[in-house]
């Protein structure tokens, strides 16, 4: 199966490895770094696992969680590398720092824009998740589940899939959350943490954001406008514009956030018919045609006027 | 496996049958009514569905949902009955008043408070969703599954285990789900439509709602408070309580409504510590540990009194 044979023979030869993710961790990111780190532990390697970015409290309850340390904290350098999830060395940030210059990396990704830049490379498109990977490689292996694994694989498939939501929740993924259920994870305490918690501050956002929330004359594009005064760190951010793509008729839902002087970040989510990734790159941004986003330089009533006129939008408004 | 060789006999012996389920319907009660309906239909059975309630919008789209009549609209009387999800026959309303003097009734349900009103009961409690029951009765009987029958069986599936994010999510829901999506249903627009839509008007109230959001001293108990003005019917209401539930730290959320003079609803939603269902009963409601209601005959502000009262909050409001 794919390229098991070579990648565990890759972690036999290894006594130290260097496992870490991409920026900006998500759930798989955090999953799957902490499920190879636990895999390798048990397997009796020496690991380190690091990350770019702080890891967001909402995962700090996964076991192990606290142990991924950010670069600027390590001072050794690691010849050997399990890269996860991460589709380019950019993605990485200052990881790459610790590398020795002989190293040798083992890249496992489900994107299918990874440019394949590992010593050996097992790089799944049709997973739809790096976890749902790593799960199949802790199979191949016959390696011994436990809770720590289990939970850390789930994490990945749950968020990748949006609560096994999209359209990548194949059979697979369904049965492999069977599977970890069958082995006792609590999967209702981690989907109410993961998916279901909020904060006040998200919740003081999305008032804000809903207060200004308008819709086109024909239903089809919804948006929300923050004031740079309003907007919070992105993590805050995040699902509020999804209320907008959300509503009953909609096929484009925005989010324009005033985040400096001349700057306003904006995110874009399509149900089904508008290529938002294409409206993004059109304005120097990038994402696919269901989720994109971008930056644009002018001011907040510039950046709604040329983002509404790209989408034929009359502003004849419906609050 | 449970009683299904009686019920196969059953609808064997009949050549004309009433399908229902309970009022108010949700996603499982709609989608056992259709499943079985389909299967029945499949069988050669003459088949009329029937609900005391309206099928709300969002479950339109389903195969059959608008065959689904109101009591009121069927005149002829049914000596062979399916009930679904029921409970009990005062949760059927007013479709008894379809019945034969003789009628025999399969009665198939997962609710542990089944009164087995039935003929022949297959009650399940262990069952996520009576749809869970169908799905086994289905397999015994080596009926063809199509697109119909299984996106039936799937919206039974995804909503009452709350998109798979409950405790009743077992290793046998996950596998339910795995075969169903095998058999081509598209488990993503489903879920985008039953459990992603939202409309215009349940986004104004949640906004009016956010807008009285409070929490307690020690940050356990959230409420928000909806005025008569403001108060929509109650499927836009669906869900506004959570994001009381949801905030981090909170372990009791409430939503106040007020519906009429002197009459308040309250709904209520706990984490893991408060049983709501406790203190809904000692106002006169109902429920479950997790989720409860009652009405509270008195104005707004000595409702919210008196559950804060009950709840040993202190008034200390952190807006
Ligand atoms: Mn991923
Ligand atoms: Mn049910």
């Amino acid at each position: 199966m794919h390229n098991f044979d070579n990648a565990t023979q890759f972690i036999k030869e290894a006594d130290q490895l260097l496992v870490l993710s991409h920026l900006h961790p998500d759930g798989d990111a955090i999953g799957s770094t902490l499920a190879a780190g636990h895999l390798l532990r048990s397997l009796g390697k020496k690991v380190t696992m690091v990350n770019e970015s702080p890891i967001p409290q909402k995962f700090h309850f996964l076991s192990g969680a606290k142990d991924i340390y950010l670069p600027d904290n390590i001072s050794e350098k690691f010849r050997y590398v399990v890269a996860l999830d991460a589709a380019d060395q950019a993605r990485m940030g200052q990881c790459s720092r610790l590398f020795t210059r002989d190293v040798q990396i083992l890249n496992i990704d489900h994107h299918a824009t990874n440019d394949q830049f590992g010593t050996i490379n097992i790089v799944v498109p049709t997973a739809a998740a790096t976890a749902e990977i790593l799960f199949d490689w802790i199979e191949f292996m016959n390696v011994k589940w436990d809770l720590p694994l289990a939970t850390s694989i789930y994490m990945g498939l749950l968020t990748d899939t949006g609560g096994f939501r999209y359209s990548n929740t194949t059979p697979k993924v369904f049965r492999q959350a069977a599977q970890l259920v069958e082995l006792g994870i609590e999967s209702h305490v981690i989907a109410d943490i993961v998916l279901e918690s909020t904060t006040l501050d998200q919740l003081r956002l999305l008032k804000k954001a809903l207060s200004t929330l308008q819709v086109s004359a024909n239903g089809e594009v919804a948006w929300m406008v923050l004031k740079r005064e309003d907007v919070g760190p992105d993590q805050e951010m995040e699902g509020i514009v999804n209320y907008a793509r959300n509503i009953v008729g909609v096929d484009v839902g925005i989010l324009f956030r005033e985040v400096g002087d001349q700057l306003v970040k904006v995110s874009l989510r399509s149900r089904t018919k508008t290529d938002v990734g294409k409206l993004a790159k059109s304005f120097g941004g990038g994402g696919h045609a269901r989720a994109a986003g971008c930056t644009i330089h002018t001011d907040l009533s510039q950046a709604l006027q040329q983002v509404l006129a790209y989408l034929s939008v009359e502003r004849e408004c419906d609050q």
